[in-house]
């Protein structure tokens, strides 16, 4: 039988997702737990890897287990060995035929970032923050140049795994509560930071330092050396996964709620 | 020369804010920064004593120097000595008759409460959390019962220094965002618990297991031991005190947006 769970975390504590011999991981956490509840050993594969301090508000993981427990049991059992940063939100029992990662039509991401002359402090962690005001509109210009199908490499990390830097960039919409700006991406896949790498960039052109067009330069130079520098992690959010409604998986966790 | 602050910080790594010997609290933090920035020693007075765990979007404090600095200075060179989840907002040069608790009119808080069969995770520590389902129009029942003037005993903890367990409870709003309710209170003054003691009432109520009318015997009884057990100091924040706009004084933070 195949489990696939929906998984949400605050990443401030974890070296990121991927297992890593420290340990200290969210994936080491969760499977851990997994491991606990069921006292066999349980191996993961997830949806969309995040960096170390990128949260995750659905993350989704799947596993092949012999193991018959109702939904509701995977759920609470898991989080009882979880800590308190990390819990599962929801499990389906699904098919060999759904893969939580080959399965995804697009992944989700919003950056949550705050506009003040004060540096964040209740949110710490939780936001981005720029210290000068930004333009919508020449943001909302840049973002629109991202838009499509493009090779991606001026805002691909080095240690980038991906196949190919070409992704098909759905959508960036921009919108402000106070002086929280949330923008929030969609692709069919993401290249290794590049939605830190595009909000550097986006940041830049919204403080007025760069003229929007200077996007269309960036990409076309397919270098990263042509961006700006990576942007901070802590108000970057993995929505989770879109997958075809067949597979009947939740769309989101209650948290995205929470954002600002 | 006397200054005020407004502060706003994340309690979850801290003792509360009064100062004490362990050195671990924010007026703790704030004292040192500010003593740091000036070269000298800084007493300072606060609008609202928040607790463990308590979060202050707007914490007003005062305090006297001889010091002649542009009010931006005080911003900067204070949050430079401070650690990131403590930030000072903004700094007002006020006179000796303005004073941050006694010329405060009233006193306003939040409580942020998570609905959900899951507990929190990644706003772990700045949200309640209640497993069963909350319902509206019981809780607003219980709540318009405290409005008003009364004796407030028993809602407040043995260890409370006010003078007078009557206090003048002006305003409780209820206000649900996806699975967070946001929960409002203004009053001249609260007791030291008082805030935690209602809501560990309200939430029995709106889940059903104590009628609306429990919260006037509750009131009535005037005894501590009459109330629900004290409630997670997780999702309770400060906003700040209101004051005679005559003082210049900000009314908020930008943080406010920042609450689900």
């Amino acid at each position: 039988m195949r489990i696939a769970l929906g998984v949400s975390y605050n990443g401030g504590a974890y070296q990121g997702w991927q297992s890593q011999s420290s340990g200290l991981t969210i994936q080491d956490k969760l499977e851990t737990a997994l491991g606990k509840f069921t006292a066999q050993r349980v191996s993961t594969l997830c949806a969309g890897r995040t960096d170390a301090g990128v949260h995750g508000l659905m993350q989704v993981v799947h596993f092949d287990t012999e193991l018959d427990r109702d939904t509701y049991s995977w759920v609470r059992g898991t989080n009882a060995n979880l800590p308190r940063d990390i819990a599962v939100q929801w499990a389906v029992k699904t098919s060999r035929e759904f893969h939580c990662r080959a399965s995804a039509l697009s992944r989700r991401y919003a950056y949550v970032l705050l506009e003040s002359t004060i540096r964040p402090s209740v949110e710490f962690g939780r936001v981005g923050w720029t210290f000068g005001a930004l333009d919508h509109d020449t943001m909302r210009q840049a973002a629109d140049i991202l838009l499509g199908e493009h090779d991606f490499s001026s805002f691909r990390a080095s240690q980038c795994q991906a196949l190919s830097p070409i992704k098909n960039l759905l959508e960036i919409s921009l919108s402000k509560r106070g002086a929280y700006w949330r923008i929030e991406f969609e692709a069919n896949a993401f290249l290794h930071h590049m939605i830190r790498n595009i909000m550097g960039c986006l940041v830049q052109i919204g403080q007025g330092k760069k003229p929007p067009e200077w996007m269309a330069e960036v990409l076309a130079a397919r270098d990263r050396k042509a961006a700006a520098p990576t942007f901070s992690p802590d108000g970057l959010y993995f929505l989770g996964p879109r997958y075809d409604p067949k597979w009947g998986m939740p769309e989101r966790t209650p948290a995205y709620d929470a954002l600002p």
